[in-house]
Parts: structure tokens; sequence; C-alpha cells
């Protein structure tokens, strides 16, 4: 799927793959190989795919910014840099698919926030996770901003101010991945959770997905307001209708998208 | 205490319990269920009683929405249901009564949800607790308001998107419900964690309650300035007055309400 | 440092330490006491350091409000009381150094929220963390607003309701503090996280806590807006430019600050 330098796309029944692939790199988020994820993401989101599973190959998941891309730019060139990156990060929570995490190795600055916004992540043993930013000359600003949504404040106050990685065991405590598994389980267990995490109608996923993320730390009031409306007009839909149907004459459903 | 069709309602000392005992029919939420709750709640709101236990009789806690009840309406008579649910759950967030879920089963959508709004919960190690709707064809938008105020943001994503159960002890770990108990010591343990929790006064405590609500889930400077103004009121309730009058003096207090 | 009544302070090294010295009072927090401690964060703040660590004296960390400070008061002079305990708490999230609590024992009331406001706690495990307030005939409304942005909402309304105290590996399992450790190692952990969490540029990340605090408990989109305009503007500074050139020069960096 698609021409990418940095990446591999596949698409796999259901499931589309994006692997980053440029391990003599580390995977780190130059423009060039942010661009290539954005235009991954927008296109696995129009696609009929129902998951998008992000990996990386080589040592690392992906170690962030590359400095190199990144230290000789001015004021505005950084800017659009983390436009790009943030616009990266919230379409990955905007596509209609389920997206899950395959983490085999560390993922840090940038690369961690790539973790944390994914729906779902699964981290093999021997990854580990963390947003070293403070303990140099930056800080990692906007990585902690979907960190801070996935562990609590203690934790992400340690993590932000002491730049040092937690293991995977740690991480799925602490709620930044869902679990960590042996690696050599990792992909089998990918796969099982994306599959259970799929099912049923694709288009209701997707809208739910989308309004989990609208609800998402507002006061409750107001994620009440937004839930509501979009629960009351879902009700209409045919995938619903089919839904309720099914249950009520005790027989499988067939999703009509 | 009410004329209830689907409800068991007893006082019992300071304790309004409320038995949802349709078994037959899984304690759905069908309108005229809810009505009936809604208005035992308010009911109990207006009581001079301190606590309440919301519990359920039969194979589950509650089921959810009755699909029999949801799949011949329009759109406004779903949002119509969706708003008393919606109303129903806020109004226990709302009484001045510290409000406990006893849960013996399995609590499924706008049953995990009636879980997820109580200010504790309880449950025997044989519950579960599931919002299976991204597995049909609708969603559990609403249901996954509360939720998303209880567990990380990883962990909600795993219910929503999988609608897979999790058992009682892994709803304990992620913050849904305060303790997983054995099933023989489920009444028991209500009662002694209800017991601590209603100690004091009852007008300053409900007060309370209900300001922890109004606080949550704004930013921090919102949340003080709600806080401080009310405590600096209640400051001068007689409640107050004679607790810090009794600490001085090194006696019991006699709380005034 | 200072001339204090109520407490120690010395600056050690890089750290500055702030010990809670009445035990006969266990610390409470009067007018007076909590004079001192904003003065002692507020002169801190302007100074090199780039930690601190706040400590008691005593059987208690701290007991909160003093009720003999509390009970003469009226309206008016409780509300500038608890202005000043708020305005505490936020300067200690306020100033650019990493704050840590090292607490040794019971924490209550706002002494919990002392301990809540702390950038990272280390407890001992005789420690122990409760807002009784809800027990009593007020509530701890404004120890509630740092506590419920640190453990989960079920744990909070425990808390908040019960007042009873948890031990200090509750604590740790709920996120109010990072660590439980045994007694005897409290100051090494203390030190030892301490070290750790105030590695690199003083200036870049007194900007990453404060940009932090600005950016939780908003909608992330919010969140994203606060954080990416600082971090690009902190990408421009000597600090940021001498990382990213020790990096890729790989070697050691100068901190200008």
């Amino acid at each position: 799927m698609g021409d990418y330098e940095h990446l591999l796309v596949k698409q796999d029944g259901d499931t589309v793959r994006i692997t980053m692939n440029r391990p003599e790199r580390r995977n780190t988020l130059t423009e060039s190989h942010m661009r290539e994820l954005l235009h991954a993401f927008e296109t696995a989101g129009r696609s009929d795919a129902t998951g998008i599973v992000l990996a990386g190959e080589g040592k690392a998941f992906s170690a962030g910014h590359d400095f190199a891309d990144v230290a000789a730019r001015d004021l505005a060139g950084v800017r659009d840099l983390l436009q790009l990156c943030t616009r990266l990060m919230r379409t990955i929570e905007s596509v209609p698919q389920v997206v899950i995490a395959r983490v085999h190795a560390i993922a840090t600055a940038a690369g961690c926030q790539l973790v944390a916004s994914c729906d779902l992540a699964v981290a093999g043993e021997s990854a580990s996770f963390a947003i070293p930013g403070g303990k140099g000359g930056w800080f990692c600003h906007t990585p902690a901003v979907p960190v801070a949504r996935n562990v609590g404040r203690k934790r992400l106050m340690e993590m932000a101010f002491t730049g040092d990685a937690i293991d995977a065991h740690t991480a799925a405590e602490w709620g930044l991945i869902n679990y960590a598994v042996p690696d050599a389980e990792l992909d089998a267990r990918v796969d099982e959770l994306l599959a259970r995490a799929t099912r049923g109608s694709r288009f209701a996923k997707g809208v739910g997905k989308q309004t989990l993320y609208a609800q998402l730390d507002r006061p409750e009031a107001d994620a009440y307001a937004i839930a509501l409306e979009v629960m009351a007009s879902m009700s209409q839909t045919p995938g619903a209708k089919e839904g309720m149907a099914a249950f009520l004459e005790k027989r499988r459903p067939v999703w009509p998208d």
C-alpha cells in the first residue's frame, strides 16, 4: 500500500500494518518520516480496514524527534515541525479504525507519545518508555500531553523530570500500555487484542472511538452532552437496528458496513 | 418505602436499600424501570438517610438498556430514553447521601454505568463488568462517560472496543470499584464501608459530595475556585462549629443535623 | 536561610530543604505557619536551587489546619485563611524547582494536600494519609482538589467520605505518592529520586514543570495548544541549542543556566 521511503505498509485482511522501517535512524520522527506516517494513517483511515497496527523495525520502536532535524531550525521551523507532529498524533486518535501500538523496544520522547496516542498498546517485556527531554536542555512538552492522559500525575512528573525509562511491566501497571507480554508472544497478543477490539459494526465503532476522544477530559455534564446526542443519533443507523434485531431474534447480526 | 413494580426499597436505620427486582429481565433499564429508580433516588435524596445501597436481584446486577424498549423508538424516542438515563445517573451523583453499589453479578452497558456513577462500589468475586456496545451495532457512548472518569484511558479503550467483561479483581485494580471481596462477605463488606463512609455531619457530607462532583474534571484553578468558596461558607455552619469545638474540648461531637 | 519561627530552612548544594518544625503542634497549618511556608517556597523559587525537599519534624508530617486557628474566625476570616492555603499549594506547583515531599509520618487534611501538591513524594512505610474532614462537621473540600488529581475517582470518594487513613503502600499503589520505602531508607530514596529529577538545564526544567501544570486537566486539543507553543519557543533557547549540539557531537552538555 503506497510508496514509502521510511515505512512498510501492508493491508492484511481487515488490518493495516504500518511499520516504521528506518532502523539505522532508530525510527526517529524526522519531518519526512512524520509526513509518511501521517499519509499512511490518513490513507488507512479512509480504507475499509477495521484495525491498524503501528510497529517499528530495529533496536528502537522510535527515538522521537531527530535532533539533526531540529537543531538547525528557527522558531517558525520548529513550530511547523511540532504542528506536523501534533497533527500526526491527533490523526491516530481521529481515524475510525482501532489503532494498536506493537512495542518491541524502547519508545522515547515523541516515540513514547506515539504509544500514548494509540488507542491500545501491547509491549514485549524488553520494551521501555521514556520522555527524556527534561534531563536535557529542552523538555518533552508535547509528548507529556497524551502521557499525562494515560498515567497518574505523580507518575507523569517522575517520567517528565527524571527522563528515565520505565520498563514494560511498570508501563502496564501505570496504564500507559494495556499489556506487557513475553517478547516471543508479542505478535500473537497484539493480534488477539486487536481481533477482540474490532468486532461489530465498523461504522458504529469508528463513531464510538471519535466520540470517546471528544468527551474525555471534560466536566462530566459536557461529556454527557456530547455522548448523549451521538448515541441518540446512532440508534437510528442500519447497524444499530440490525444489532438490536439480531439480539432480540437470537440470531447472528449481519453488519451493513 | 414507596410502591414500586420493579424495585424493592426499604429504609434500614440510616440506610435506604434500593434493590432492582426484575430478575426475569436481568434488571434491564427499561423506561419504567429507570423512572422507578429515579423516583427512588429522588425520594431517598430528600429523606434523612445518610447512605443508599443499590443492589440487584437475580443472575445479573443489571444488563443495561432493554433492546426491546429501544428498537422500536425513533430518534426523539431514544433521545428521551437517554435523557432519562443520564438524569438517573447524575441524580445518583447529586443526592446528598453516600451511594454504594453492591454488585453481586454481571453489570453491563448502562448497568456498568450505574456502578461507575455510584460514589462507592463493592463487588463479589463472581461479579463482572462490561460496556459491550462496541462489539455490536451501536456503542456504549454514555456508559463510557462515567467509566472514563473511573479507569485510565487505555483501559477505557479496551473495555469500550472489545466489549469483553473484566472480572471483579481487575475492576478493583483499575479503579472502577473500590473492592472485590468473597461473595459470601459481600453484604458485610458493603455495610462496613458504608458505615465508615457515613460518619459525621449529614449536612456537611452531602455538601462535600456535591462539591467533589462539581470540582472534578476541571483545571485545578477552577476546581479550587469552587472548593474554596464552599469550604469557607461551610465553616460557619453549626456542624462545623460543633466539630471544631468538640475536637478542641476533647469530647464527642453532637451533630445538629 | 531566612529567619523562621516554625521552619528549618537550609540550602544543601542545589537543594533547599524546608522542614516544618513545630512538632508540639503536629506541624499544623496555622496562618503564621503557612505564611512562613509560603515565604520559604517563594524565596527558594527565586534561588538558583534545582530541587526543594518538604519534610516535617515530629510525630506527624502535618495535621492540616489548626482548629484553634479556624474556630474563632468569621466567614471572611476563614476565607482569607483558605486563600492563603490555596496560594501556598499553588506556589509549590508554580516554583521552577522540582518539589518532593519527604513523608515520614501521618499527613492529614491540608497536610495530605501538601503531599498531593508536591511534584513528587516518597514516604516511609510508617507514613499514612487521610482527608478526614468528612467524618467531622466540615469537609476537606480544598484538600480534595489535588488529591482528586492524583488518585482515581472511587478512591477519592473513599478517602473523602470515610476520612480513614491509607497506609504508604496503598498511597503508592493509588498514585498519591511515588514510592513507599522502608523508614530507614527514606532520606536516601528522597535524595536519589530528587537527583534523578533535577538533571539537565535548570531553566528548561522549570518551564517544563510550569507547562505541565498548565496543560493538565484540559481537553487534549487545549493542552496541545499550550504545550506546542511553549515547546517551539523553548527550542530557540541556549539550553536547547546546547543540548542538541552536545547530543549530535557526542559530548557532555554544558548548561548555560
